[in-house]
């Protein structure tokens, strides 16, 4: 892997694409041995791409891409195979007809994205104006991507995976799943799942486990399994996943992608309820997070984001008296359901910082739900860290607590309906 | 630059090193050119560094001088220096002195630590057991620093960054600027400061301008300058900030870590007017911005995130009919000013996805301006990408269509008053 940039270099920007391809690389069962990181510089990435070369059967090159003077990798590529540049009129064509399409004139610049070094194969941009490229250097290869973190993962999702899989004939697959989990420290999680690292060491280490954390957004649970094909190596992620899944219980809070706000709306659908927020400290997170979810329109009536005490007072009926307590929260929950005509209402207060608010410490954060059927529940959490953390881990306790709530309503149904 | 684990490669950790060491290095006035990444592997760590001498003439290793058995660097140095590993004796009393304060028995395996290339000079470990080296090899040097963030910093500042300086005998110093931008495309903003990149290629090169792609956050332009002292590369930074912003106006929202809802913050304070938005694609983003800004209280009254279209009707007195459209975000504008009794109204609806909605294309976007002392302003926008690329982007756009608008009424009191 070589990635492009000055930027890197200075430190200006963490070389996030690497770790990121590195990591995919590896899931594919490809050993990646070296990584660099080269400026904007014809000659200098051209030695790198031609070191990387000597060591590795395969280069990926991140970086350098783009239409400004700067984008040299393209010039690099081309000298490194010993062939000069070409225009290729169908990526010329597609750049065109992307301006188009969004109404804007195309900078004359943008031609030289359409520059190709002669033999080589064009990767097709879907998400920028950046096409990547494919070049064969005698029997081996160097891919090109574009640095946009974005723009990179897609493309290397769609063809370089792909392509070095094709290219490497290897008959083992290697197949992930992550468990989501929340609420227990990575200590507390490998305690409780210290049988099952146990059992899998003495059989042989397959499937493996590991433990990553994703700071607020909890630690997941990576199940690793390689076997002949596809089935057999899924067949024992389900045979994994089940025994994880009887030790954690409602710990694990989704699978790959399935997030926090995706299990919330999935209970809210499956128990046809529907969802109103009042937020002070979130400040509308909550909202934008569950907003996110696919079908959110079936269920989620919105949120009044009350960051003025005025507003808390007139609109949602908070009593006069300090906002950040027991009541008030209860107030804001039963204000949502009311204001916004919805099954559940949740409220929430507390003191972001950086200072103290009304003698209450920063990080106090009170929420409520009320729902149908059974009194408001209220929730007093101490949170740590600074503004922006207290906000975002507020965010991600409100939808665990949602979340809990409705399972319990879930089992027990005489308490939801 | 040299980084050693085996971890790096897999992605499961961010180098965070090499960004740290590269901008040191390049506030200290040192080019570096290459940055590599290498597992925890005796043969590959010595290719790696045989490498980067062959192209620099210092070279700094971080990592792999702990003491398990994958800790291989202090081995590679000895043999990329071709000399034997002593134990030095020194090391070897201030290990066994540290565990000792600690009230701990030092493990036989830390004595490694204290094994030293003939001829390479120890730095010793003020924050942790790993000593490093200084390892000359013929006329060049190869540091080697522990891989553990603040134990590499400490050490880098206290002997390799003076050491490093003492042996170039330099005194240059390069400072950065970074311009952020909203609105145009690398390439038109390439060609609207190309007379800036002409103008200072003729010059010699010195500030350089370089662009840096944000996605949705814009692009940035990062002006660097090395002089004698930083002084003087502040001066030729504030030169080229006046000559850029000359070009490029309002397109210019902040300077290297001023976002642009900071701006539009700025703005507010500065004009005495509080804001209130409605919002309905964004679902509670563009309020989740703002609250960031320290201050937010003074200025933000809230937000009535309306997803539900019966929400728009019945409490931003949105009218029946269709909810994309024109007079819908101007009825949000003038609800989210009276109800959240705010200076200014901000209101959005808009289409985020999969499909469409009342024959509305995806990515179609009508936000309203309500303000003081004039009609409501209205802005229509066609956003390209999925869902959550159209809710960020159309946040962003937002917070630039306020800034803009509050800028205006800055130089036109009348207006804004």
């Amino acid at each position: 892997m070589v990635a492009v940039g000055t930027e890197l270099l200075l430190g200006q920007v963490v070389d996030t694409n690497s770790a990121w391809l590195g990591q995919r690389l590896a899931l594919a069962g490809m050993d990646a041995h070296f990584q660099t990181r080269v400026g904007d510089n014809r000659d200098r990435i051209a030695q790198g791409v031609r070191t990387a070369l000597s060591r590795s059967d395969a280069v990926v090159v991140c970086g350098g891409l783009g239409p400004t003077p700067d984008d040299v990798t393209r010039e690099a590529l081309a000298r490194v195979m010993g062939v000069p540049l070409v225009r290729d009129d169908v990526v010329l064509g597609e750049i065109e007809s992307m301006f188009e399409a969004r109404g804007r004139p195309m900078a004359a610049s943008n031609a030289h994205q359409a520059d190709v070094p002669d033999g080589a194969r064009v990767i097709r941009a879907m998400r920028g104006t950046a096409p990547g490229l494919i070049c064969p250097v005698g029997g081996q290869v160097v891919y090109a991507l574009p640095g946009v973190p974005h723009e990179m993962t897609e493309m290397a999702e769609r063809a370089v995976i792909p392509d070095l899989q094709a290219r490497s004939g290897r008959g083992q697959v290697i197949l992930s799943r992550t468990l989501r989990t929340w609420g227990l420290s990575e200590s507390a999680l490998a305690e409780a799942v210290a049988s099952r690292l146990a059992a899998l060491d003495e059989a042989g280490g397959n499937p493996t486990i590991a433990f990553l954390a994703r700071g607020i957004e909890g630690i997941e649970l990576r199940v690793t399994a390689k076997a002949a094909d596809a089935q057999a190596a899924g067949a024992l992620l389900d045979a994994e996943e089940g025994e994880l899944r009887a030790l954690l219980g409602p710990v694990v809070f989704g699978v790959d992608g399935h997030s926090m706000e995706d299990a919330v709306g999935a209970l809210l659908v499956e128990q046809h309820l529907t969802l109103g927020l009042a937020e002070s400290l979130t400040g509308g997170l909550v909202a934008a997070r569950l907003v996110g979810v696919a079908g959110a329109g079936n269920w989620l009536r919105g949120s009044i984001v009350a960051y003025d005490s005025v507003v808390k007072k007139e609109l949602l009926g908070v009593g006069e008296g300090p906002v950040v307590c027991e009541e008030a929260a209860t107030a804001m929950a039963e204000g949502a359901r009311r204001v916004l005509r919805a099954d559940m209402g949740l409220g929430v207060t507390g003191v972001a910082g950086p200072s103290r608010q009304d003698g209450v410490a920063v990080g106090t954060v009170w929420a409520a739900l009320a729902g149908p059927g059974s009194a408001p529940q209220t929730c007093l959490m101490h949170l740590p860290g600074d503004r922006e953390r207290v906000r975002q881990t507020a965010t991600i306790s409100l939808l665990d607590l949602l979340r809990r709530r409705l399972m319990k309503a879930s089992k027990d149904p005489e308490v939801g309906s």
